[in-house]
Parts: structure tokens; sequence; C-alpha cells
């Protein structure tokens, strides 16, 4: 049971999927800024990278539902399908990923922790790489927003999905239709 | 100078203002949900203790910016003003709050950490004290949000104002026209 009465079957409506439909208002505003972070048409970082990046960063916060749903949701756009997702999860710094997206990784992983981590060098490493300085900004604010998504999603005290299956349809419909309504 | 090139007078933009103008696309989506949890109509929770529980996280957080600006626009919408904000600030435990108040800030300050320390004591504590679901879920996702927005302010590497006074000015147009455009 979540921390509060959702008004919804939780088995139905697992993680945030309760949480969006308890709160519509702010459902509205969270989707919103999930399209536009991992979905939205984006000049050099492609929607499997941009969700690679909050699989990541959810890892890393310990967050099993987000971590679960964006590594199916980065898999199902990815070449490298489910084993480049885990093995950059496990370790970016030995994954086959560009030296470019590695550095944006760091970036991801210092914000995890706080944004005042994110320094100079960090920054200069990823420019050396070839990151843009949209590449720069975007991965700040999607490990940003996903240290806000995972702590609303564990704040809240919501619970996994029964069928793991449920992930990859998840995927189906994001990979799809993206995050709106 | 921000990690990135903002295109703007860092000066005349200090702290987010300058990466909003920088993204337009992900401004709207932030602005909307700050419009949502701090400035929209509440049933319950006033925009001052909004506005409060985002200055407390912000300071927890360490990200000057964020917590200097809505200490100003929290002290100008509660009767207690600056000094009652410097007292939350400094330790809700002791300020002249209500103990409903306190117990919900208690929980935000479990989410700055991370969302699994939010436990059912602090969640049936807030309870005790007359703490409805909604003000329980409003306040783990004001907390979590701040999370992101602190770590989007400080991971860019962005400036405090020149002139303090300048939150003050920015609290009259939050208070009167909220986060919208």
């Amino acid at each position: 049971m979540a921390h509060i009465h959702l008004g919804i079957d939780e088995a139905e409506y697992p993680g945030i999927t309760g949480l969006l439909r308890y709160r519509p208002e702010t459902a509205a505003a969270l989707g919103a800024l999930a399209e536009v972070l991992l979905h939205a048409p984006h000049p050099s970082l492609s929607q499997g990278e941009r969700e690679l990046i909050a699989a990541y960063v959810s890892g890393v916060n310990e967050c099993d539902f987000c971590a679960s749903a964006h590594s199916a949701f980065a898999a199902a756009q990815l070449d490298g399908g489910r084993p480049l997702v885990q093995l950059v999860r496990a370790d970016p710094d030995q994954a086959p990923i560009t030296a470019k997206l590695r550095a944006l990784l760091r970036i991801a992983a210092a914000v995890a922790h706080s944004g005042r981590q994110v320094d100079s060098e960090l920054v200069g490493s990823a420019r050396e790489q070839g990151a843009t300085d949209l590449e720069i900004h975007d991965t700040v604010l999607i490990a940003a927003a996903f240290c806000m998504f995972n702590r609303y999603v564990d704040g809240l005290g919501t619970r996994m999905p029964v069928d793991p299956g449920a992930f990859d349809e998840q995927a189906r419909r994001v990979v799809a239709s993206g995050y709106g309504d």
C-alpha cells in the first residue's frame, strides 16, 4: 500500500501511474516535462540516449520502479537493446558507448548527488568529447528531473507492478506516443 | 559564468532565470509545475506554506539561489514574514509553526535525502496532526521538485543576483502573477 490512499487499484496502477491518476493537475505538468526531455525531437540526443540517462540516474538513486521503467524504454529505442542498458547501468566507464555519452553520464551521476558536484572539469571533459551546450543542459535537467521523479515515486511508497512484463508493454506506448495524454 | 553559454547577460538573468530563457521548451513545463505546486489555489495549504516548504528544502540542499528566492516568496505571503522564515529554515522543530506544518517539513527533509527515507512513522505523525492525503502528497512532490530545481540551478553553475533586493522584487511578481508566462 502507498503512504496515502490513491483511490485506485494499486496493482493496476503501480509506481508513478497511480500518483498521476490521483492528482491530474500535477500529472499534466510532469507529463509535459517528461515529454520535452525524453520524447520530443532533439537536435542530437536520441530518445534512447535520453532514456538511458534517466534509467542510469534512477539506478543511482535506487528507485526500482523508475530504473526498471526507463531501462525498458531505453532498451526499446537503442540498437544495443537491454544488454547495452544493463552494461551502462552496471558501469558506464566500461560500457560500449561513445566517449561523449560516457562524459554526459558522469555529469548525470554528479547531479544525482548534488548540483554543486558538477564542476568545470566534468563539463570541460564532456565538451572535449564533442558535447554541445544543449546536450550538457539537457543532461543536467534530465538527471535533476529524475531526482524528482525518483523521490516522488519512493516518497509516497508506491509499489512495483506485479507483472514485470508491464514495463515492456508501457515501453511500446511511450515509443509510439510519448508522455502526453 | 555558468557552465554553458546561455546567450544572455548573466548579471541581468541570475540563477534559474537565465536557464529558463536559454531553453523555452523546458521552461514552459517547469513553470507549469511551479505554478500548480506553489501558486495555484489549494484546498488547505496556503501559498506561503508551500513556498516555505520549497525554501526549507532548498536550504537543506544548500542551493543559495533557490533558498533565497523562495524564502523571499514565503516571507511575502506569511504573516510572520522574514523572521518566521528564518526560524523555520534554522530549525523547524523550534519554530512557531503548527504541529501539522512541522510534521510536513519532517517529511520534506526526508525526501531531500531520499524518497526511501519517508516511512509510515513520518506519514503517520503528519496524519495525527491533521495532515490530509493531499497535503502529504503535495509536500512530497514540492520537496522532490526542489531536489530537481536546486540541482538544475547549481548543476549548471548559475550565479546569485548582484543585488540581493532582486528577490523581493521577484517576490512581488510571483505573489501577483505566479509562475506562468
